[in-house]
């Protein structure tokens, strides 16, 4: 038992050798013990998930039957306290996010809500006032965020999969520096209802799991249009589908690849490519300055101020309840006017532009999910610096209208986790995940697990077996 | 010739039988002396037009070789001056607007730039430092705006069509009031390319005529997608389409129809559906209420911040160069918060979502153009309020991103002009116009002439020739 892999495919092999999902939520709550991170968990619902798990009745075909799960502090789970990392700000939630809603009826347990860079605002994971999770690859470097409890939940192996949310890269960053999967899902994939609003134009719900099916498996299931949630799209359902035979995969230019001198990191994003060239892949190499400045205006733009709207009147009313950092980024956001906001939405839109027209022939963009790694160290002494370079590979994807998943790729030759992000045009989902799995290599999290054979749900379908169902 | 209505069929016909481009051109400047209204146009161009017009050359199957058109003042016309009816913003265009150029390489010809509410700001057609132009039905009412003279130039028979600009109904209210047909493409079916924006995200080139027939070809020759402008969309090539056999048609319920006391106007608006009902149609009232709040988000909400971007630093650097009113009405957006405007844009995503919900069993919404007439002595009295009434139909339309057609639907029992106008969704011009083609009754403009019978580019097709080419 302490041996389990929490995969998909491993836990129901083992409930089909009757094992009981209380045992399943007990060695949960044994390995978040066992881990001594009090960072992790905001609030741990160790009764009540072992009475979910106890209520669940036979699986009856569910698909997430007996699967333990976290959630982001950001998003609603009926009886517990939603604090977005702002222990001011709590509340209790009197009815599940509709997502969280779905995953339950397909029967998934919640064992409780993770920690957070505060309001989503962050891809570190340190911007929180409850203790800090610790990065569960190496505790020397952050634990990336703005989904940090979330990630490093599935890389210990605590839970099967976890809910992020990802706005900049909240959802992805995380993934990269905890060595495990990241699905960020076209905007309005997964409804918004009951989740904590970052920048309510680009918010979505994340995946964390350890392979991609397993994340695809989960997106699946909580993907559903919702009536109530403005910002829901009518999309199709997503259903898994092979990659082309020669997919075309854009790639940052040599002259425009951004590591910040990382010349590891540099290196072990070629070796990836050329494994996708190895695979049949079509590489091009594309300018990537007009991608990079759509990511500048994340934070230095008019969607600042969504993130003030989210806050609310906090920021003026309280602002000693925002943690220090959240606050000195979000008050300029107070002084921007209408016209800088409609002033950023047409200089957005020309630069969608020029991105559309440089990858108009590529079916996928591959980058490196982050460019380099941010010691706890260089956090400390700079923290807005060192957390902007984090967001160079993910800051543009939901303002260009993208979706993309952040997967392992093997270690680099340091030691560190390689993380490679495939994205796509907005309903495409399903065909990122397709080349993310051909790539997706080691360990799984910070387990020392093996990582299966690639599972028929996302990448063994030959070609000719289904067409690709989800377009854009 | 005196009497030769200026259709593209009888001009046509007039070509075929011998009459030259230059006779046409003559003939438009003799009617526009005959007037004698020096607010119509604020740039005439007569030897540029005789000059084209003689440059001709044999038709070659142009699809609109001499036809005499004019441009509202602004949309750049090669050699002509822009003035967006702000003498101080005057520049001399270097180059045609895109879809001018196109209509240009159709074989047409322009006569001039005519007068406008400054820089389309405006439903009445007073607002302008210039003569204003005279409503060419009755001078008693204002002549409709923002795009006055192009409409009057219609309705008077100087032009055959003429472009206009429609951001919350400056091209669809002066058809209403001068009795002729306004058609409001799909937003970014005609490039802005040479347009003066009022509000960008929202604005689009309109088209005035006699005929719903004589407006769908004029679109369809102006109609492509342009790269150089991040607006314009890929959409598909408008084509011409009957309408379904029992079109399903949304109309305002009685609690909510409004005409501000007019009963006439309501009458004839029952009068209107009446027929379509007789026609085949199904009709369906529905609570309008979520449109009217839509529509008075443009000029009370955050949009009015791109009115003030489009103006620039005038309205703070030289207030004195713009029209009294004009400088009334956007002034308050300076003090619009980039807060301000992402709550407006979050409360039009769920007004959205309410609208469609009113209207998915739908083909086609109608509602009168107008609620009801202005005449020059209201708007004096009230420049603003009377205004506002005008765009009671008209100012949701761009903002619930709907394409739509004004057509006139025959003579009010006090004589008056009656007009209806046909929304649809995006990307369905074509079912909107074949509906309006329906319902098209009456003299046109203010010639006294006759409206031909129905042509088949537009209505006479049969329903089982030619499938709905054109979708959302």
């Amino acid at each position: 038992m302490e041996d389990l892999p929490f995969t998909l495919t491993a836990l129901r092999e083992a409930y089909a050798d009757g094992l009981r999902p209380e045992d399943v939520v007990r060695e949960a709550f044994r390995r978040l013990d066992a881990v001594t991170d009090p960072g992790i968990f905001i609030h741990e619902a160790r009764e009540a998930a072992l009475a979910e798990a106890r209520a669940l009745g036979a699986s009856a075909g569910l698909p997430l039957w007996g699967i333990p799960f976290a959630v982001k502090d950001n998003i609603d789970v009926t009886g517990m306290p939603t604090t977005a990392a702002c222990p001011d700000f709590e509340y209790r939630a009197e009815s599940d996010a509709f997502a969280v809603a779905r995953l339950k009826a397909a029967g998934a347990i919640c064992l409780g809500k993770t920690n957070l860079d505060q309001f989503a605002t962050g891809l570190v994971g340190v911007r929180t006032p409850y203790p800090v999770p610790r990065n569960a690859v190496d505790p020397d470097i952050v634990p990336g965020g703005s989904s940090s409890g979330s990630a490093v939940a599935v890389a210990h192996g605590i839970v099967a999969f976890a809910l992020g949310t990802d706005t900049a890269g909240s959802g992805r960053v995380p993934a990269a520096l905890n060595n495990i999967v990241g699905l960020k899902p076209t905007l309005g994939a997964l409804s918004s209802t009951g989740v904590v609003p970052a920048c309510r134009t680009l918010d979505t719900i994340s995946v964390f799991a350890f392979t991609v099916s397993d994340a695809w498996e989960v997106f699946e299931a909580a993907a559903a249009y919702d009536a109530a949630d403005p910002y829901s799209r009518l999309l199709p359902a997503p259903v898994a589908s092979p990659p082309p035979p020669a997919v075309r995969i854009a790639v940052p230019d040599a002259a425009t690849l951004e590591t910040f001198g990382d010349g590891v990191q540099a290196d072990h994003f070629r070796a990836t490519i050329a494994r996708l060239q190895t695979g049949g892949a079509v590489v091009k190499e594309i300018d990537f300055e007009p991608f990079y400045a759509v990511a500048r205006m994340l934070y230095e733009g008019a969607w600042l101020a969504e993130r003030v709207v989210a806050v609310g009147d906090r920021l003026v009313e309280a602002p000693q309840t925002l943690h220090p950092t959240t606050r000195a980024i979000l008050e300029p956001g107070l002084g921007l006017t209408a016209v800088d906001a409609f002033g950023g939405l047409y200089r957005l839109k020309e630069l969608q532009r020029r991105c559309e027209e440089l990858v108009q022939d590529a079916d996928v963009i591959c980058v490196p999910t982050i460019p380099t790694f941010v010691t706890m160290a260089e956090i400390t002494a700079d923290p807005i610096g060192a957390n902007s370079q984090l967001g160079t590979y993910t800051n543009f994807v939901n303002l260009l209208d993208m979706c993309g998943i952040a997967v392992p790729a093997g270690t680099r030759t340091d030691g560190r986790p390689g993380s490679v992000t495939l994205l796509a045009r907005k309903g495409r989902d399903a065909l990122a995940a397709a080349v993310a799995a051909k790539v997706e290599d080691g360990l799984l999290g910070a387990t020392g697990g093996s990582r299966p054979a690639a599972s028929a749900k996302v990448s063994d379908v030959e070609a000719d077996e289904i067409a690709v169902a989800v377009c854009g």
